[in-house]
């Protein structure tokens, strides 16, 4: 049950339930001397905040931030930095009625054997997508810190949605589009249609998957420590902890195995005096260590497990199975809210992993 | 560069280079009092063993381990079990000559800038397909470890290979077959078509990828430390360190995410006065905690870096282009051979999960 | 960075500073199924709090613990406990005047260099004693939890103040005295002497060091991992992360190195049909390993570094030798304070390796 | 039962039995371009080896170190370090005969009870002081990483031995002659004396204790990750994981208790245009983090287990009290020996927390 710390060098501890007092998370291991406010890690929640969109929950979550210690006059000092959001417009009572019958693809069932019943189900708990909040203040913290050191960008958008597939786009487009729609799509033109079909299937009651693509600039060459901590390793190990993943890839990832050694592999050339590949079918990593390309990777999101539909279960004191109509309000599809967290624990193993490998030192050199 | 070391209780520390005197692992956890005796791991090094077969490299290698601490009286103690694969048949001639053109797809370039060019690079070092052998000795303590205390039994198999993908099978018929063919798959019909396509392949200087799907039975309810050290999340991030290993994907994976919520959500039943579910989307994880059902999921290998055919790379000394012909003999494919490293790094996570969430006391049962 | 961390099972997150907005702990990996209320932490904070008595410093703070997450209708859940102390009270105007004259004996200069100058050195800011009140925070719930399972129970005193050590007193003397006076004494007429002293120290404006011993009793036989995270290392480590200890001590300790083997052994006898021995000079630890005797270790607190008294520095701007008289006021002794605070780190530990070997569960039994 | 790995950046795993068949030590986080070969290593076990002089016992080690891996042309590569000492010379028959009397003061109760009877007892496996070899190999390494890059000098010697002080020396005299003699004494005078003594308490079957004070120069500024992974706290932790300690103290250490504020806080001064104390009654250490000064502190050895004197202990099978002699040779004291073991594990956390503060770098400058 210590689950709940990440990192080595940049440690991100999570903490809170979705209808407890709070949420939050302590990062140790930032560096001192980083220009620190909470409008840093407010713009990044407010990406991922509910209530925001007709293509999420209506739940009203202020979601505002409070850095309760490790900063001091605006910059970080090197203490751990505690940063909280307290919990607001729950309402608890639905999820009283439904204690005995778990909903299914949730982790009602798992969480309440491993825990004896002693979890705290209001809202899913520990389990609910409202976690993610707290990899978004450690992330946004991550985000600042690669940015000013060593000047990554890291751009998440919505790849594919219900089985709709962007294709027709560029960096670029994601980087101006993804935050400008509902969707989290780069291209305009299908983040209508996408919106269009997540509200379609909210009329029925269902729910869409997808997949959220991550793509990291600027990364330098030598992140990662084989043969365990291998950067891709770490990433995807932070992407399953994202509630509703069911899969990462890297670079072509899956559709490599349809290739032939020789179609896959990216030939090196020199490129404006630089050694740099033609393709990037690695996604940036090669033996679990960056190479200077830009790192690519998709993260899998089934379809919200949160129906409005009628569905069977089991009635766990009866021992006998009886049908299910969830209560409350839900997200017809959690792909959208997902991008900014990708984002962020992207950051998180970047920021890690370049501390760990020297890339970033213990007291920035901005030091007033 | 200290990413050699996986695991919370049942710890793995990794060592030794392609072309060193040795490769080797220290397991330190394995709780006392497990019958442990050298043929337990030579079992299974002997399935990933290379030269066995002609869809494999020819490279002799005797891969005989030794134990060399942790056990007495045939038993182990609880003090760290050493064990270690001494090389022969090895000659390196041929890296030197590749030393300053990187084969593209390897990790020579990133190995390079990451160790300042003080790296092994004979044979790829550290970051040869050799190093898994030590993945394998660990996983074979775990293995037994797991099924003389849970009765767990974990299965993997060539699910596709060359995009040829098995579909008519049954589990039973994965258990007996898989290491009953050249490629591991699970239908012999299918396993002797993707024997040819290898062999082709092989003619052609070129080489093949595919899926190694994984299925662990028996796993008991409730392994797994959310929200980072979650089940999924932590044997994603070993089969990463797998290398040629692009992704990972669990259950549906995904497909689900072109599923909607009530197609994709396994629903409850009662089977045998037991609660269960109709399907197993979520390939036996809810929240990052087993369910009790089988764990499933499936690792994408890439095609083999590793090919006869002339490749475009880099002469990093002159820095211009050229045609590099990587020497040597190269697997035509490492799908086959990763099969039991995929069951090992299984075992290793599900051990060490067992232990933590207290399924596997520090002293067995089993004492004389 | 990133040393805030502590436990592998039972695992104290620390933050805050003191001058700060808060304090606080987050426990990691307490099982599920522990009664808790914020009472359980609030008594022993209030044994330790200053303004409490004539020795200790006059600043008052009102501690009051909140538990922010965690727990769920008054039980802990097997999720992250998040705890806090909103700081008040506190004028820093002070500490403005010394920033660049580092008081002797203090972290200033070294938490300066470390930091680069980026450190919120306001009340000694992570350096200060208050942030032994998180230790309290985890060790308070350590204590419960050890006490409701096992049975254990840990008693600390002030063995010796300013060079006079209590020599007679009984284990009993000590678990009904100690808190009834203000040195934290077991001897009721030496605690009476001690208190003289300090106040007499105080009118000099000069401080005294100590002694604190500790006493576990009905710890089980087998906690430690040898051989590194033995008990006594792990004992060590964290004793020392408490301000101002200069030193550790197990069983006979020093003296035992003027004994020769044959007195210093313990020699084995059976005690109502139970091994023991008859002396205890190894403090309840062989190997690492606690024997089934009580833990008996000491702690050795310096005098506490601010006195008023005019004391030679370097003015670090100027780079030249001043004189300083440290504002504010003062504790004569930290040892008295921290009474308690061993109690805690003790029992942060023995619950730590309790749940390593096997001996609390990750639920505990009393489940409703 | 994973206690045997040790350090956060500069990691050491130590595996092996003093009767098994080797001991070793897995060195995991050597930055890349240290010159590195046997004998480097060989020279520290030279030290510590028993057989070697009058006041050790007898037993032969060959104690030859051999590399295995992480080195390439004289050059460690940046992966994992694996060197092993083959063990010769065991006559364990003598251990069958007090399988079921445990030996007073030694570890033989507490690890059959934490193992359950599976532990290799033959020598005291795993609780033999023979294991500090392995301490020693990842020391020396250590030690040659922190002379290269920082110019850090690390000396230890015998401070006191059965209660005989060395008092008149300078630190010049220990570095010529701590190893000159038998006792590893900076006084030949003394040494001379304690050699006498030693003889005197073998000829006796007794044995002695002592104290060993290790001083390192030159350590940077900066070095210990408060509040937990202080520098002093990480020296205390594995000092104590060495055989037969039983205490710890920094600087004026224990002494210090019995000084006020005004006598023991270290005043600065400027030096020769530098910041620097009179005194150093902190030991090089405030707030847990070097200032600079040199590191100085104590390990306390009790006077060891193993005599020739007949004992009272009892036999755990017919669980009554029987007399126990030791068979066997023994050291009738540990503390010659402890030396270089000290002066070790000095070297392991210098290195570990040098890498973690940034002083080191990944990969050296040293490249050729």
């Amino acid at each position: 049950m210590t689950g709940n710390i990440i990192g080595e060098r940049f440690v991100l501890t999570s903490f809170g339930e979705s209808h407890g007092k709070c949420i939050g998370a302590v990062i140790d291991g930032c560096p001192a001397g980083l220009k620190l406010a909470e409008e840093d890690i407010q713009r990044d929640l407010d990406l991922r905040r509910p209530g925001q969109s007709i293509v999420t929950t209506q739940r009203k979550e202020g979601d505002v931030v409070e850095i309760m210690s490790g900063t001091f006059r605006g910059y970080s000092t090197g203490a751990p930095i505690m940063a909280i959001i307290r919990n607001q417009d729950q309402d608890s009572r639905a999820y009283e009625a439904i204690v005995n019958t778990p909903r299914p693809g949730h982790a009602d069932a798992t969480a309440k054997a491993k825990y004896g019943g002693f979890n705290d189900y209001r809202g899913g708990g520990r389990f609910s997508g409202r976690i993610t909040a707290t990899f978004v203040m450690g992330g946004a913290i991550a985000k600042k810190l690669l940015k000013e050191t060593l000047g990554v960008e890291i751009i998440a958008y919505t790849r594919e949605l219900g089985g709709m597939r962007a294709e027709n786009f560029t960096l670029d487009d994601a980087r101006k589009n993804r935050y400008a729609n509902d969707v989290r799509c780069p291209d305009p033109v299908l983040a209508e249609e996408m919106r269009r079909k997540v509200i379609e299937m909210r009329g029925k009651g269902d729910s869409l998957g997808g997949i959220v693509e991550c793509v990291a600039l600027n990364v330098p060459t030598g992140l990662g420590e084989p043969v365990f901590d291998s950067l891709d390793s770490d990433l995807a190990k932070i992407a399953l902890s994202i509630p509703a993943v069911k899969g990462v890839e890297f670079g072509a990832g899956f559709a490599s195995t349809r290739m032939t050694g020789s179609q896959n592999n990216d030939l090196y050339q020199m490129s404006e005096g630089k050694m740099t590949s033609a393709s990037n079918n690695a996604g940036g990593i090669l033996g679990g260590i960056s190479n200077g390309m830009p790192i690519v990777y998709s993260v899998a999101f089934k379809p919200a497990a949160s129906i409005a539909a009628k569905q069977r279960t089991i009635d766990t004191e009866k021992e006998q199975e009886v049908d299910l109509v969830v209560p409350g309000r839900h997200d017809p599809t959690v792909v959208a809210r997902a991008v900014p967290v990708v984002e962020s624990v992207t950051a998180l193993v970047l920021a890690d992993h370049a501390i760990r490998a020297g890339f970033i030192a213990p007291v920035l050199k901005s030091v007033e």
